[in-house]
């Protein structure tokens, strides 16, 4: 029997003056839409149940974050069991008074947790003030929840083992190779990516295409050398200062681009993979017997010049 | 004063028929025409005095293996003073009777050996047998000419500190970052990569080209991930099964590929680099500002499931 799992990605905008509850509800209509198109796994996109919030450093939008479980976990682990399918939601998660993460809950189809990950990497530049925000994730630990996360979806006839990142994730070779480590067959980024879009001071569009071309060219890379596949769900839409590029995409063990979103559109991005792919591609490029583990040591020093 | 490298890769062809020196004549001849236009740094492809000997196992090709200083890395020593540029050579190294090294040894303006570099990740695969021939390099250690390798260029007007990695080395993430952190603005990858080139057996174009696009994004990943150049020389050419793509390239620290080498033919390809760029890169994304180095320590294990 070849072992197989559709995925969905959901792509969608959300305003900065839209009503509380107007992402959700978008988020629920696609994903409803993307099970009756027969996926097993739907993915959000990085915080979709608010604008990006991080463009501006306001204590007030702290009052975004929810316990897990809270009401907006709560309504995702419904409708996993409701869609009977698995779902991956990246929330703004309130651990402890003042302690806030960036964190993607998943829930399989009745609606249990079956993995919860903490973003490790969190960016600062200018307009994406996440480390106001954003306690990183505990390193490794005794705690199971800490550190990098791969679990398996609890489905026997679309089932992979899942391993969830989040957006600065993406431009760090350790995170996606930690994860696989940990036998993940699909790395899953939910990001939220763009340009600045003022005229004169936001980035010329050559550097906009060569941006998002990087983007795509770091997670294909994680592909390729993990013999993995990876799937990233980003939004679109202006949100004040910042214009998401959207162009979700997956791409195969062999750092193809299988399916890709347009930059500008609602859209649910539909893949179906194969996942007998993985140790064929790993036969014949066999990356992960040649790691030299006995001379890596250095990568847990800043610099070693 | 802006800081700037001209760089020239040596692109060729090693006939198996080759007389003993004809290789080495060939690459002397596209390095004079290198330093005729202005190369400061000349970089070969990978063993470059040879047919791509690992193809078969056979004993005796072990007598290709030359010591260093041997009369090979002595010519190229030569060249270098006699140009006055930096030339980094990549030769099979006899170490001790049954212990050989695929190695680069760069040699400054004076013909002084300013580096040296065995090559950590050895590949085999049907027509790519050189775990038989090299012995790894040996992890980090008491000895400066172990594991991995930065050096500083020792000419003042055109410097860069220069990292030197070797073909399947490109694979590997861990590779460029232990580099990059040793301070290297340029990583080097002298490779010789191809396709099995039977109608029947070998692979289809489409996954011929597709093979090659991944090797180039991959180096382009390690690029953008540590906002430094990477530039790779490969050889062209037919050697009994397998022909060889050509396509060397050079890649700015956003990971946009500067100069590109054709397919199939004899090149020498000439790219200069401003070194500022790479300040300017990593103040925009500042990945290694926000590395976990209290969370990668899984990195020195095969696996962690």
């Amino acid at each position: 029997m070849p072992r197989t799992l559709n995925i969905a990605l959901l792509q969608h905008a959300c305003p900065v003056d839209a009503a509380a509850d107007d992402n959700v509800e978008t988020c629920c209509r696609l994903a409803r839409d993307a099970a009756k198109q027969g996926a097993g796994l739907i993915v959000t996109q990085e915080l979709f149940a608010a604008h990006y919030f991080p463009q501006a450093e306001y204590e007030s939008l702290c009052d975004l974050a929810e316990p897990i479980p809270g009401p907006t976990s709560q309504r995702m682990a419904k409708l996993a069991a409701e869609l009977s399918v698995t779902i991956s939601a990246s929330l703004f998660e309130k651990r402890a008074p003042g302690v806030y993460h960036n964190t993607t809950a998943t829930f399989g189809p009745t609606g249990e947790l079956i993995g919860k990950y903490r973003k490790m990497h969190i960016p600062d530049d200018p307009r994406f003030y996440e480390k106001y925000y954003f306690t990183p994730g505990d390193p490794p630990g005794s705690d199971p929840g800490s550190g990098w996360q791969a679990f398996d979806m609890p489905t026997e006839d679309s089932a992979a083992r899942v391993g969830t990142l989040v957006c600065w994730d993406q431009w760090f070779p350790e995170a996606a190779r930690l994860t696989a480590l940990q036998g993940a067959e699909l790395l899953l980024y939910p990001t939220a990516i763009g340009y600045y879009n003022h005229a004169e001071l936001g980035e010329p569009p050559e550097v906009r295409e060569q941006q998002r071309d990087a983007w795509q060219t770091m997670m294909r890379s994680h592909a390729i050398a993990n013999g993995v596949y990876v799937a990233a769900a980003n939004r679109v839409g202006t949100e004040r200062d910042l214009t998401f590029w959207g162009s979700s995409f997956v791409c195969a063990p062999d750092g193809r681009v299988i399916a890709r979103a347009s930059p500008d559109k609602e859209q649910v991005l539909l893949a179906g993979l194969d996942l007998d792919a993985i140790e064929a591609q790993r036969r014949g490029w066999p990356f992960l017997r040649d790691r030299r583990v006995d001379a890596y040591r250095g990568l847990l020093d800043r610099l070693t010049d």
